[in-house]
C-alpha cells in the first residue's frame, strides 16, 4: 500500500470533497458575529429540502447519538410506553436510550438483515393504545437494510404516537419523504452522505412532535431541543455552534443543490446497483435482499474465504478500508459503504481490489467478472449518468 | 462526474501526497533563518541518493524547462558543437535551447516512440570529435520510451563530450545511477515522481561537468550553477529559495526512504507491466515497445475509435485526465500517467474507467478483460508488492 493513501470505504465517515475541506480551512470568526449568524440561519434554511419539511432545522454539536438522545429526551419521560423497531445495532441503540430515560420499552424485531414489518407494528399500535413514540431506522448501518419508512409511517400517522426515524446513515443518499409520509421526527449526523466530519446532527420535528416536546417531563439541558428552536429565530444556537463544520456545510449544500437531490439520490442508487451486481457476479452472497437494500452500504456474507482477512488484505495491499459485522455478525459479514463523496469509478476502484483480496483469502472467483457486471450496469443507466 | 473529484493520470503534475500538502501547509519562515538553512543543507544532501550521485544536487526555484536551461547555459558557448538525441518533443526542446545559446546542432533521431540507438551517437562522435555536449531525454513524457542512457552513457564518457541528461519525467521512478554510468548533468523537475507541485527543478554534476561549467561563455545569471554550488556551502541559495515546496520536499524525502527507492522502483515498474497488460487484452496498440517503455507513462495508439473522445468522455464521467498526443501525434495516441503518488489500486481504477470510455466511444472491448489482465500481474507480482 501507498504511505498515506487513505480509501474509505466504510459507511462513514465518509471521505471529505477538497472543496468542503477548503472551506473548513478558512480563518475562524466569532461564533457569535452577525456574519456568523447571518450564514448559520441561511444555512439551517437551506437544510429543509434535504429533509423534504417545511419544519426548522436545528443544528447540535453531537455525534448522530447525541441527535438520537435529543429526540429520544425531548418525546419520552419516565413510565412511558414505547415502541422500538429493530432488526440490527441502531435499532438496539434506541431501546438501550429509551430504557434509560426510563420508558417501557415494546419491540418489533426482524432478523438482522432483513427488513421491519410495518403491520407488525400496526398491531402493537393496536395492541397498547398507550405507546407514545415509535422509533425506527432508516438505513440500518448495520446491515445495509433500507427499512420501508414510507409504509411504517402510514400505520403510524393515525395513531397518537409519533414516529422518530434514525436517518444518520440515508439522509441526502435516500429518499425521506418527512412532511409527505409523516414522519415526526427525522434524525442525521454529518459524516455520512453529508459528506463532512463527524460532530454534527441534525433534527427536524413536526408540529405533532413539538406538542409532545413541550410537555414533555424528561430532565434535559443541552438536548433541550426547545431551546435551539427558539434560538433559530434569533438566527442563532444556544450554545456555541461548531463553527467550522458550518462553513463545510455550506460548501456541501452548494455541492448537492448543484447536482441536485434526485441526481444524488440516483448516484447513490446507481452506485448500489453497481456494486450488488459485482456482487452477484462473484457469488457473493447479498446480505440484504433486493427490495430492502440500501443505496448507501452494501452488505455481503462470505461463502469459502473469511472476511476479516479480505478486509485486512484491502488495507494493506491498498489502503482500503472497509467495515465489518457488527454484534454476532462479526467475522460473518463485511460492508462497503458507498455513499456521500463518492461516486461510480470510486465504486469501480474498491471492487476491482476486492477481486484480488477474495483470491488472495482463497475465494475461488473469476479475477474481472465483478467489475465487469458492473461496468455493464454503469453503462445501462447512461441516461441516469449523464445527470450526474 | 463527482464534483471536485479530480484524478489525475497525466504524466505530471501528478498527485501530491495529502502528507505533503499538510506539510506545505506550515507557516512560512524566513529563507535566511538559520532554521531553514539547516533544512535546506540537510535536504540537498537527501537528494543524493536519489540522484545516485556523490556530487551536490542544486535546487532551482523554476520549472524543469528552466533546469535544461541552466544545464545549457552552463555548458554552451555559441559557436560550440553539441550533438541532441532526439526521439520526441522533450528531445526537440533541447535542440531549441541549444540553438537559442548559439550552438552548432548535431542531431541523432529515432522515430517518436522508439529509442534512440547509441550506437549512432558514437558514430557522430567519431565523425565530429569537437561535439562539446551530448544531450539526451531518459523518459520521453511524450512518447512514453525510457532511452537507454546507460549505453549512451558508456559511449560518451569515454570522449571530451558531456552527456546531459533530462530525468524530468523518471527521476524517482526509474532507475538513473549517474555516477555508476558517468551521467555528466543530470536535470528533473518536481512534479513528476517527486510528488510536488511544479516550481522546483533539481540539477547535479560530475566533476567533469563543473570543469566545462567554470570555462564556458555564455551570459547567464539565474541560471549560473557557479552561485548555487557556492551558496551551498554556506546551506543556502543564491536567490530566493521556495520555502514552502522544501516543506513538502522534506515530507516526499522522509517517504521515499521510508518505503525504499528500490521498492519505488519496483512499484513504478508493476504499474506499468499492469498498464501495458490491460493495453495487450483489450487490444490496445502500445506506442512504445516493451524493451523500451517507461515506467511513469504509458502510450497508447488507437485503432477503431478517437483518442480525444475516450479522453473527454474519462473526463466528463469520471474526473480523470489522462493526457494526448503532442505535435504530429495529437489525436493519434493517448497517455497514462503512473508516477509518483500513485498505487495498484489506482491503476485499476483508471483501467475500470478506460473500459466504459472505450465502450462508449465505439471501441470493440469486451469489459473487464483489461482490469483482469492487471489483476494477474499484481497477483503474480505478489512479493513485489510486499515490500511497498
Amino acid at each position: 500500500m501507498l504511505q498515506g493513501q487513505t480509501i474509505l470505504r466504510i459507511p462513514g465517515p465518509t471521505p471529505i470533497p477538497p472543496q468542503v475541506e477548503l472551506a473548513m480551512s478558512q480563518p475562524m470568526i466569532g461564533h457569535r458575529s452577525g456574519d456568523f449568524s447571518k450564514l448559520f440561519a441561511e444555512t439551517s434554511e437551506r437544510l429543509k429540502p434535504l429533509f423534504q419539511t417545511t419544519q426548522d432545522v436545528l443544528i447540535l454539536a453531537g455525534s448522530g447519538t447525541a441527535g438520537l438522545e435529543a429526540a429520544v429526551a425531548n418525546t419520552v419521560s419516565a413510565g412511558d410506553t414505547v415502541l422500538v423497531a429493530t432488526a440490527g445495532n441502531f435499532g438496539e441503540r434506541f431501546i438501550k436510550l429509551a430504557a434509560a430515560y426510563g420508558a417501557k420499552v415494546l419491540r418489533v424485531d426482524a432478523p438482522w438483515g432483513q427488513g421491519i414489518d410495518a403491520l407488525q407494528i400496526q398491531e402493537q399500535l393496536i395492541q397498547h393504545p398507550e405507546i407514545k413514540v415509535v422509533f425506527a431506522t432508516h438505513c440500518e448501518t448495520s446491515t445495509g437494510v433500507l427499512h420501508d419508512i414510507e409504509s411504517i409511517a402510514a400505520v403510524v400517522k393515525p395513531t397518537q404516537a409519533l414516529l422518530v426515524v434514525d436517518a444518520v446513515s440515508s439522509l441526502g443518499g435516500a429518499d425521506l419523504k418527512m412532511d409527505a409520509w409523516g414522519v415526526d421526527i427525522v434524525i442525521t449526523g454529518s459524516q455520512k452522505a453529508l459528506m463532512l466530519p463527524p460532530g454534527l446532527t441534525f433534527l427536524a420535528l413536526s408540529e405533532k412532535a413539538w406538542q409532545v416536546v413541550n410537555g414533555n417531563q424528561s430532565p434535559r439541558f443541552y438536548f433541550d431541543l426547545r431551546a435551539y428552536r427558539k434560538k433559530l429565530v434569533e438566527s442563532t444556537s444556544p450554545y456555541t455552534p461548531n463553527v467550522t463544520m458550518i462553513l463545510g456545510l455550506v460548501e456541501v449544500l452548494n455541492m448537492i443543490e448543484a447536482e441536485g437531490l434526485q441526481n444524488v439520490f440516483a448516484r447513490h442508487q446507481l452506485m448500489k446497483e453497481m456494486t450488488r451486481a459485482a456482487g452477484r457476479a462473484l457469488g457473493l452472497p447479498l446480505f440484504a435482499p433486493d427490495r430492502v437494500a440500501a443505496p448507501t452500504v452494501t452488505s455481503f456474507g462470505a461463502e469459502g474465504f473469511d472476511p476479516e482477512q479480505v478486509r485486512k488484505i484491502l488495507r494493506t495491499d491498498f489502503g482500503i478500508t472497509v467495515a465489518g459485522g457488527q454484534q454476532h455478525l462479526k467475522g460473518q459479514i463485511f460492508r462497503i459503504g458507498h455513499m456521500g463523496y463518492c461516486s461510480p469509478v470510486d465504486v469501480f476502484q474498491v471492487l476491482s481490489a476486492l477481486e484480488i483480496a477474495l483470491v488472495k483469502a482463497g475465494a475461488q472467483i473469476e479475477l474481472g467478472s465483478g467489475v465487469r457486471a458492473a461496468q455493464q450496469v454503469y453503462l445501462q443507466a447512461g441516461e441516469v449518468v449523464a445527470h450526474v
